[in-house]
């Protein structure tokens, strides 16, 4: 613990590693945990596997 | 909220879209949601990857 | 399989009880899925256990 | 999307609240995700519904 | 990692307990896993927080 | 119920076999579940989708 399960779009490997750091150093700062107990999965979903407003994604015109 | 994640075998597209619009329009009819609000995520897991009765889905005969 | 996991608010047994029966339908029709195949769990959440924006849902006005 | 599940030992609220931010925050600049889009979600687990290394939390003397 | 979730009715401590023991010494035989690094989370959920077959886990007669 | 999720490093099918028959094991002895009622999911996640201490499991050195 904690572990930390993040949904949400493909990313590129450099993106991941620097939320990764992110989140580990709040929880860090904000909880006192040690960085080693944090543990982040990213699940990336794209758009044929997530839909908002029943729409699925690769539906819906990105802005 | 809501979000809604969904283990299921895969299908195709267009059965995931015709879910997805159902069930965000039962939360519209039965919560009052807004369907903006309704988020649904397909995990799709092959036989490899899922077991019941101590057997996994590729051993087991389908009916 | 299929299993249904909806992280919501906190509703009354009846809403829940409606939703239910509705998404397991939506399965039986689009998917051609055995009703008793189908499970639903409902995780509620409450303000505090869930933020958007940065803010956790107690601290938000809700309209 | 993004959908943050935090899985996390209790903690008071104003620890939540600081941690939903710093973790939002995390997305808006590394990600360029609009603050609004990032949901946070805590699932607080006791030492009775948590085990490490085959020992329930509770048994687990704390350092 | 590896990281075990669990939903399941609410059982007493003591079956917990041994349950994990097991899932934890299945990891270390067949993975070769290190006890230290399986953690396993406990969902506990009633009958009016999951249905089966379109019905509410409270409204089916238990066997 | 109960569904078991694993989020794990990859491993060969002979593997979650013998884990997933295990843990089923475990299940009917401990709680006198029906196999039948049990399902196991396997998540597996590689080292560009997790990481440990602020780092992604692909820059962590393997022991």
């Amino acid at each position: 613990m904690p572990i930390v399960t993040i949904q949400q779009f493909p990313r590129d490997l450099e993106q991941k590693r620097r939320l990764a750091r992110r989140i580990t150093e709040a929880f860090e700062e904000v909880y006192g945990a040690r960085a080693e107990s944090v543990q982040v999965f990213f699940h990336e979903v794209d758009g044929e596997h997530w839909a908002r407003g029943g729409e699925m994604g690769c539906d819906i015109p990105r802005d």
